[in-house]
């Protein structure tokens, strides 16, 4: 038995904050969680429209942003400014008493600018340390931190990270003081064997079937990463991880993330 | 004497955040002061530009800006994001633990959308309380609060609200735990009587003297509203407050703002 505090930690992105009706009753359950709790999310798809608003080529290699400082510029205005303080804006208005953070605030995310290999992904920050003290004040505070996926080096470069990353990575790094639940938010209600198809929802994934399922095609491109983090989240002290829609988070459908073979 | 615990509020905008040279310097100034701290930043001259490049129409009335749905999304981006954050990191870089914050988040500033009257000002927010106890708690967390111009109205709204004024409110703000200096940066030295000229600095600014110079056409424009927030201050419980460039605040030749008449 667990004396630590239970703690969640939501991650959202993609169209879960560019549709105004899904983020607003995603917001309203996160805002009704009584325990401490986390919210970290992505850009959505915001930032390929800004870009083209602005002229500044999309560039993307194997799904994953080429960040050149221009882009940088764009996800920092709108991860860090717009989408951040719309967020926690809404969040005030439910009296959850929300603060935003790019991991440069209180130096909760440091990372490095991923080196240039055969792809050079620009400012795309690959993370190093996370400062667990400094967000544990936050949350002792009675504040509910509501996390971005800019981060930076402490040499005064701003960095464009993962938010799925970013999600499992914190998860992992407060499990010292709270019994962490992860849970990854997306369109989907799971991991599915066919997306259209409700009933073949995968209530748990452990690493053999994972591995199968990546072998048979079924599990592919950005599944994969957001597999690999909530697998790195309980191979790293997290409690439980979650990969679904906010309704199968809420009731225990979403798909639990088992890193002990069965 | 007081036994209070001394607090610096450094208030930069214009061209002190548009020039990266000033900036440096002004940061590197503001990380070595030894005392509890905080900075309030403008947007600098950045909006028009951003706007423009948008296609979005700048609309001013008597020098102060009509904020648009547009141009409220186009502030929040800036100050809250690319501004703040750049600020944030470069801090960083300094050793001083900075953390930005708009008025949303911890509920910091809360404000109320200005009253529709001969002009509409749009999304402009006029101060209605300040969260002073969330603010003590990240300063006692050894955070340094750097605040932008962008405030909320607790239902869900955020607002763009002037930077010199949050200044001032929040210095008045938090006299009741610090001794509070207010220290508002611009290009100039302090206020003066022939900006050309650099002996004509007023080294006190009393009501009298002030209200002459007012009448004389010596001082007008932006400079009014910077003032009165200066007395405001002073006459709020701050312990000091001085206006001019971050040289002449150093060294304690700006203007001082003194409320009492001699």
């Amino acid at each position: 038995m667990s004396e630590k505090q239970q703690l969640t930690l939501l991650k959202i992105g993609g169209r879960t904050i560019d549709d105004q009706v899904s983020q607003a009753k995603i917001l309203h359950a996160f805002a009704s969680l009584p325990e401490a709790k986390i919210l970290v999310h992505g850009g959505g798809h915001q930032t390929g429209e800004w870009c083209r608003r602005l002229g500044i080529p999309v560039k993307m290699h194997n799904g994953r942003r080429i960040t050149d400082e221009d882009t940088l510029q764009v996800v920092t205005m709108l991860y860090a400014g717009w989408i951040n303080k719309s967020i926690v804006a809404k969040l005030q208005a439910l009296d959850c008493n929300a603060i935003g953070l790019s991991g440069a605030d209180g130096n909760i995310i440091q990372a490095h600018k991923r080196p240039r290999g055969l792809i050079d992904f620009g400012f795309a920050g690959d993370i190093d340390t996370i400062n667990h003290q400094v967000l544990e004040k936050i949350i002792y505070a009675g504040l509910t931190p509501v996390c971005c996926a800019i981060t930076h080096d402490k040499n005064g470069q701003l960095l464009n990270t993962n938010a799925d990353t970013i999600a499992a990575t914190l998860a992992a790094n407060l499990t010292q003081q709270f019994e962490v639940r992860l849970w990854l938010c997306m369109d989907l209600p799971g991991v599915m064997l066919d997306p259209k198809d409700q009933d073949s929802l995968i209530p748990i994934l452990d690493p053999i079937r994972y591995k199968n399922l990546i072998e048979r095609g079924i599990i592919a491109g950005g599944m994969i990463p957001k597999v690999d983090n909530a697998f790195y989240a309980m191979q790293n002290g997290v409690h439980q991880a979650f990969i679904g829609n906010i309704d199968s988070l809420l009731d225990g459908t979403a798909t639990q993330i088992n890193p002990d073979v069965r």
